[in-house]
């Protein structure tokens, strides 16, 4: 069945906000073997909601708006549907009574304005909302689905995963269709097209995406087929061609995150984890313990942002400092030995670099960033020429150490 | 002038990748005058690209597509605009020379397949790529300006700030338009309406938005007016009446954060801050530290994850761990007392919590946060109850410590 998505918000046609909510609807409806034909943005005008909503109604079986139906004068969604369906609205008890236990839960009175959010167009039916107080809607009408949930992303998340998509599915016949992703790290987009494609045969119904972010590269596999297996095997067999032909870059596979997978070799290899960051300053840290677990092989870290604390807390030499600066390989190296030893861990990562915009010198230009690493058998260095802003440098930087010690792990040379 | 705002690939239709460029085109192009009417997805589909193309150009007069110019098959925005515009593909050898440069620049060998990134459609203009090899593309044709840029979101940004604006800009009238953000943190949406809407006179062409988001709630001004003179008028009356109704709320305007605005209170009142963490993991010195020359404050600070390091390296004693737990008021003032000592900073942040998704009691449920402020003067404690998955739960950490910081300063109470 195929979909149309309706972002609504003056601030996401402002650009005020970034639409993370279409990407993610659509990547758990497409999961679920889901078309989604069209995307749309428009802005808090009912004019424009109403129109987009007509538009859709006729082009697609199903479609989803998220916005515009928080409790203040700006959400005007409700007023729309109320106008397109021709329907009027009605109060619903049992919604209110859910809204005002949850403000007494957090402790907090419920401000009045509250009420709005038990208002349903007549003959709808509602998901429950567990993360706020705006409920789903869903109106079903001459072999339409019109669906509409809030805007504030766990909100809408969880109606959509918890009843949405359960909903949908007992409606109809799915799609056969596989959407797979190959992660990698490492390796420029341009490379690994030169490794893949000369021997690449794609078959029928069959597509491969390159998506590059500043953390690697991520490959889409997409295929369609008449049974759910064969669309199964034929994403299967491209995998697995992409496996033997860039292998040793993959780290991971559809929602795997590199900080994910190397926490699950830790654990499987019974090894323990601390950091030492400069650049960086805990985003490493950070970015390992956001995997719910992580206390299983993550001790902590010291972040040394200041010269002093890379002597007092890690023992980094003073004359490393005077002689190689705090970033050089010898200085990563100190971090990682003196982290390693200091928190007793099997591993110690450490980073330190220029992510800038100022302090780029001639020798070490913005983006040199040196990571260490230190194991039961030595200790080693790394050095990472990186471009981009400063978000992007550290982003790279924390990818690049994880990357290492992945390939530590496995003994990938 | 009136934009479109297209924005390609099969990862933005699927929902693989969130479409962040959208976002921050509108967010640019409204800050500039322009209005931005709609936003449009498809995927990397020709018949789709064509059609939005061809679409786009009869509603307005600014089409900007991102997506599908890099060196790979899966590219093919520039095969759609050569079949649209009915122009022949020409090789530029100055943009090969500018890519070749690039990579050697990194030591790397140029892969051969980067030549097409140097096919331009006849007639077209280009606007160069400072940090990759797809350079922006322009025709300007019959009235309409169409404008094709790369889809990485930094070499976008960076094409669109430092061509693309200055280009359009100098193409005709602006329209007075005036956007302002006021930010808040630590009050809750449908509070803030009570508080603003009994006395709230909207002036004609004055809009106001509620943006929710996981660190506090935004308020969107647009105003518009026969001059920039009167849209800026109208926009600062609002503003200053959002500060007499919810000033305490609000940390700062615009693209102003609360880690660069607690960053300018240490600047300026020249005093030094370092952090102990434990559920956030490193996230809130990442956080001090995502702000460019945050040296100046900010020494450092230990990532406390597992229990021993609490007591090693910030001297928790063990009797306050047995008798009040890992999460309690106690354990978070015995962090950021021993962590400003041995940080030796004007003030200590710590925070420590259960971020779930496991962990919780009826006691101390997921969500459960103390945080605690050591200062010169006393240490502090405060309690979060917060809501939402684990990465909220730590985001929310962040804010609030970093508010606790702010009031701190400005000795709000």
């Amino acid at each position: 069945m195929e979909v149309e998505l309706i972002t609504i918000g003056d601030e996401i046609i402002t650009g005020h906000t970034v639409d993370g909510n279409a990407a993610y609807m659509a990547s758990q409806l497409v999961d679920s073997g889901f078309i989604v034909r069209y995307q749309t943005s428009v802005g808090d005008n009912s004019e424009d909601i109403e129109e987009a909503f007509r538009q859709a109604l006729k082009r697609v079986e199903i479609v989803i708006t998220t916005g515009g139906l928080g409790p203040t004068d700006d959400d005007i969604t409700k007023r729309s549907i109320v106008k397109v369906f021709k329907r009027n609205l009605i109060f619903h008890e049992d919604i209110l009574e859910d809204i005002r236990a949850r403000y007494a839960k957090r402790g907090i009175e419920m401000p009045a304005i509250n009420q709005n959010q038990a208002l349903l167009p007549q003959g709808a039916t509602f998901f429950p909302n567990k993360n706020g107080s705006a409920v789903g809607i869903c109106i079903a009408e001459q072999g339409r689905i019109f669906i509409s949930l809030p805007g504030v992303p766990f909100e809408m998340q969880q109606i959509l995963g918890d009843h949405v998509i359960p909903y949908l599915l007992g409606l109809g016949a799915r799609q056969a269709v596989r959407a797979s992703k190959v992660r990698t790290t490492g390796i420029v987009e341009s490379r690994i097209a030169e490794m893949i494609i000369p021997d690449l045969k794609l078959e029928p119904g069959v597509r491969l995406a390159y998506l590059p972010g500043y953390r690697g590269v991520d490959l889409r596999v997409i295929a369609s087929g008449e049974t759910q297996e064969e669309a199964d095997e034929k994403a299967r067999t491209l995998v697995r061609y992409l496996e033997e032909k860039i292998g040793r870059y993959v780290y991971g596979y559809d929602n795997d995150t590199l900080e994910s997978v190397v926490g699950q070799l830790l654990r499987d290899n019974d090894r323990t984890l601390s950091v030492a960051e400069s650049c960086t300053g805990g985003l490493l840290g950070a970015t390992i313990t956001s995997v719910a677990g992580s206390s299983a092989y993550f001790r902590g870290g010291v972040v040394s942002y200041a010269n002093t604390v890379k002597l007092q807390e890690l023992g980094v030499p003073q004359d490393v400092i005077d002689k190689h600066g705090a970033v050089s390989e010898m200085c990563a190296l100190a971090m990682a030995a003196g982290c390693r030893e200091r928190f007793d861990t099997d591993y110690a990562l450490a980073i330190t670099g220029i992510a800038g915009p100022e302090g780029g010198t001639e020798d070490k230009p913005v983006g040199t960033v040196w990571l260490g690493l230190a194991t039961a058998r030595d200790t080693r260095g790394h050095l990472m020429k990186l471009g981009g802003m400063r978000d992007v440098i550290r982003e790279r930087a924390v990818y690049g150490a994880l990357e290492m010690l992945r390939r530590e792990i496995l003994d990938i040379r």
